[in-house]
């Protein structure tokens, strides 16, 4: 069998695989991109779809027969793909357009019926290869999901890093995982079932109350977690762990083993009934649990229970999003201030969208606790802004120019919660369609953010209060509303969602309570021109408690002014600018004394009165 | 056995109840509101639940054991149903308030287990008596349907009464009756049915471009039909059909059968498998159907195909507006007249709550095609408007004096279209507060009304926009913000409901289609003080074809004034009053071609700009 190497082209590691398919009698291999866990980003060991097509780009999946070879990928990888893929011999697949085929439908069209088709069965999810086997049930195909081709083949490829794990301290979490588990174990009860199997890492991160550094911009460590009556196992690599750790979490009742053991440890579980979520678990611990236990298919209950953020987790965001405040507002008078100079020498800023996310990075690195950024910051200037998954690259790094807007997605991890801020920021003149739209979008953002209900609204009730200025021009944004926010954890976290299609949500949006942190996020994008994007996060409160019941509000926990040179007041409605002047006067009071006198001034005038 | 009659006591009835039950070993007999059709009004033959308790209210549901005799009834009767009830030994038990027993609790307290315990199966649905059953499991007991007890007892019952059925003519309906039967066998080839059951009569009008006369207020005529791929079978009543009608039908292929040969048809159905809705199909008809068929359990495709006008209706609906706006706005100058006339000589009006009802059913009876009232109007002074389903009678016709608010809840049924309309008419000064709410309903109404939104979108996306302003300062209403309303048919139809909670819906709210009409009624109800509502109806229209898709807006079909008077423009966003002015300066411009002299003038001072 021929081993290849990151340094052999893509045409020869095709050919390797090739060979081992051959050896094993497998007719097509399919390569997802993805990590046992389903975590949003995937680490080096797990680029097996981008060692064997070359394609890069954070989503796509591969399908390589004896005679071809495709990768299917979204609108936001087509110019990338074509690029990476060029000499390559992989047909590029655009995925979701009309007319494209879908991978089941090729597999179908290429290979006679009986064929034997592989997936590695650790990167997929047990719903995914149900679909899957839905999908092909006209193909009659043999699917081996218990062994992983290109594994087999790859002889430089990155070992798993384990990277060190670290007790999350009370005093940040506000619940000992004593408790957590406690609660977990009422609601494995409440469901009749035995044993609970935990794989998404922040949900065991949080369970535990335990951080760790695998997954990029996101705290947690590879591990699995099975929950009994009795028993409370940790699936985790135990060099990553102190020894005073292991000892804490005996104390606790929680037995550390061996990260490798799992599937093994799966095939003897004594339990009668397991509760896990197919859409999140692979297909491999489907196929590793013995056949006659009773699977109970739920959403899982620490990700319910993870959402509704408590007391000290509540205190814990406001201290981070007052430093993150701070260093954004320190960040933003520095570029207004060059901004400005430019403008006046006629010149570039001598900034570029690569050099603009160094510095806030370096701004929050300042702030007390800070752990790193919650996610690849988003610096898109200009045309760069349109495009809503942007990153820059050398190649692409744009310099800011005193003219135009440049919109910047960015967060910082801090020991004591987790931000998530867009604000899109004017460096020139803007036209009116500019205003128009700047002020369309945050007009949404405000309306959705000063709504109040009774207990009992989902995000789906809600959405249309952040679209609604766009959809009353026919225009809109092509991303969700709002996405559920971790607590110094995963940026992106379930189920708090705003969106108006629930029906379409997996899991589904469960009414708002108390202590839900949730982005607002409404945007706009006009392709080669210009992109708009507000965004703050907001912590659902208590409001009211009245004859009519319970009432809900949002508080906005971001503290960073809305760039008001974007803004056309007479466009906005009386209470929405009642809204804003009041945001602007909170955002002064509680960031200003933090901030160096020059700053001071440009925060006044930023949060003056319109 | 006894026999008793209307002129018997209550007493005297449940006595004779307790005779047939001994003799036929019954030990409770539920006695529910209802018709086979689950109509929303009960017609005089089935007015048993009224027989036998003394009852008269539109909703309520009696138990009658061997000792013991109770009514349930819900708020909106509380007080009535305490009258009605007094002295004739049967105990009311106020329905869903926190610590009143239900029903089927009510029976396991009482009956040993294995007790008998009836139900008339023609008068509930399928999924009642599968809810009953489930409910009472712990009490084995033998539910029988197939009696009805009080029919035997009750000499001077009075018979069903049918009405003459006629053609709706194609100028009305837009679509023959062939093409609506064959749109329904491909909705059934498509679900894989053999057969489908229709049991609500305004499917079958619908359907069948029939109209009768048998349900107040709703023109439609007792019957069921059953539509197989060769047969559609209309069971009703031969003497309600001219011979040229039978003659036509027979024409377009659709069968006239004895409405009491139904069921036993049912029992020799002769096809695999049949569509019909369980929460709308009496028991009787799932008990009657052959064992071996298969159940398709589905909302009727009548109902939702029937939800979305056609053109010829769309027509027709604008047509019947214009003549309902006009009859309004005739009545309302009237009314305002006679208000301020009592005002000046500080008088009563000489009007009441009944006499303005008479009053405002003669203005509509001028009108082209007018065919009666849709619903029993409301029409609610002072602290009555705040009782949601008030509804006057002799002894509660309050008059109506130069000061407060009257709300007038009506609607008619003309050839060409269905009418309902709400508006809160103010007959004097009012206080700040009566104003503010007026306000802030009224910003709801005009919220929703202006929605745009793209395709895909529901009620449930929708609802926030009515509750806001009130949900801001903590009130409410408690009913749903809009229902669906017919076609020269029912006032209140399915699916096309507007509410937030569509989990708790049934059937489920469908995304708006353009060729909906729903209505869209926010209110505000203090308590011995007030009510306010809004109403006007929705028809759901394309808006602009755009680069995001096709957007859905709401065009406002009813045409008469909001008043002004209740109004403080101060409380009002710009984009609400700017909406206000436009609609009221259509209703001026479509109207006032209609009015004499002095009511002209009085609609341009009543769709003057603010």
């Amino acid at each position: 069998m021929t081993i290849v190497t990151s340094t052999h082209s893509v045409p020869e590691r095709i050919a390797a695989l090739r060979e081992y398919m051959h050896a094993k009698a497998i007719d097509a291999c399919i390569v997802p991109t993805g990590d046992p866990h389903m975590s949003e980003y995937t680490s080096d060991h797990y680029q097996t779809r981008a060692f064997i097509t070359g394609f890069t780009g954070s989503a796509g999946t591969a399908v390589i027969t004896m005679d071809d070879a495709g990768l299917w990928t979204d609108s936001r990888y087509f110019l990338q793909a074509a690029d990476h893929l060029a000499g390559s011999g992989v047909t590029l697949y655009k995925d979701r357009l009309p007319g494209t085929i879908k991978i089941h439908e090729y597999l179908l069209q290429k290979l006679p019926p009986g064929s034997t088709v592989s997936v590695d069965g650790c990167l997929v999810s047990n719903a995914w290869a149900e679909n899957l086997r839905r999908d092909t049930s006209a193909g009659n195909f043999n699917l081996r999901t218990d062994t992983d081709p290109i594994g087999e083949i790859w002889s430089d490829r990155p070992a798993v890093e384990f990277h060190a794990v670290s007790e999350y301290p009370l005093q940040y979490a506000g619940v000992p995982r004593t408790e957590k588990i406690a609660a977990i174990r009422e609601d494995l009860a409440k469901a009749g079932a035995d044993a609970l199997i935990l794989t998404q890492l922040s949900d065991i991160a949080w369970l535990m109350n335990l951080r760790g550094g695998d997954v990029m911009c996101n705290p947690v460590f590879f591990s699995y977690v099975i929950i009994t009556a009795k028993q409370a196992l940790l699936y985790a690599d135990a060099d990553a762990f102190a020894s005073e750790l292991v000892e804490a979490l005996s104390h606790d009742g929680v037995a550390l083993l061996p990260y490798d053991r799992f599937y093994d440890d799966l095939e003897v579980i004594d339990e009668a009934s397991v509760m896990l979520d197919r859409e999140t678990c692979s297909e491999l611990i489907l196929q590793s649990l013995p056949k006659d236990i009773r699977i109970i298919n739920e959403y899982s209950p620490a990700m319910k229970r993870k959402a509704v953020k408590n007391p000290t987790e509540i205190e814990g965001i406001h201290s981070a999003h007052l430093k993150d405040g701070v260093a954004m507002c320190k960040f933003l008078y520095w570029l207004k201030t060059n901004a400005a100079k430019a403008s006046e020498t006629q010149s570039d800023m001598g900034i570029t969208e690569i050099s603009a996310a160094e510095r806030l990075h370096a701004f929050r690195g300042q702030q007390d606790l800070f752990m790193g950024d919650s996610f690849e910051a988003i610096v898109g200037y200009g045309p760069h802004a349109a495009i809503v998954h942007y990153c820059a690259t050398p190649e692409t790094d744009a310099a800011l120019e005193p003219h135009g807007m440049v919109l910047i997605d960015s967060g910082g991890q801090y020991l004591d919660g987790t931000t998530d801020i867009t604000r899109t920021i004017v460096l020139g003149p803007l036209s009116d369609r500019e205003k128009t739209l700047f002020t369309a979008v945050l007009r949404g953002h405000i309306n959705l953010a000063k709504a109040v209900f009774p207990e009992g609204l989902s995000g789906e009730n809600l959405d249309y209060l952040a679209h609604e200025p766009l959809w009353q021009m026919g225009l809109d944004y092509r991303h969700g509303t709002g996405h559920g926010v971790g607590h110094y954890l995963n940026v992106h976290e379930d189920p708090n969602k705003i969106y108006w299609d629930g029906t379409n949500c997996s899991p589904p949006m469960p009414p708002f309570e108390e202590g839900m942190l949730s982005s607002d996020e409404p945007g706009y994008y006009e392709d080669n021109a210009f992109g708009i994007r507000h965004e703050s996060l907001l912590l659902c409160r208590k409001g009211d408690l009245t004859d009519y019941g319970q009432f809900m509000c949002f508080e906005e926990v971001t503290l960073v002014p809305f760039d008001l040179e974007g803004i056309l007041p007479e466009q906005m409605q009386s209470d929405e600018i009642e809204y804003l002047n009041q945001y602007h006067q909170m955002v002064y009071e509680q960031i200003s004394p933090h901030l160096e006198d020059e700053e001071r001034n440009w925060l006044r005038a930023a949060t003056r009165e319109i």
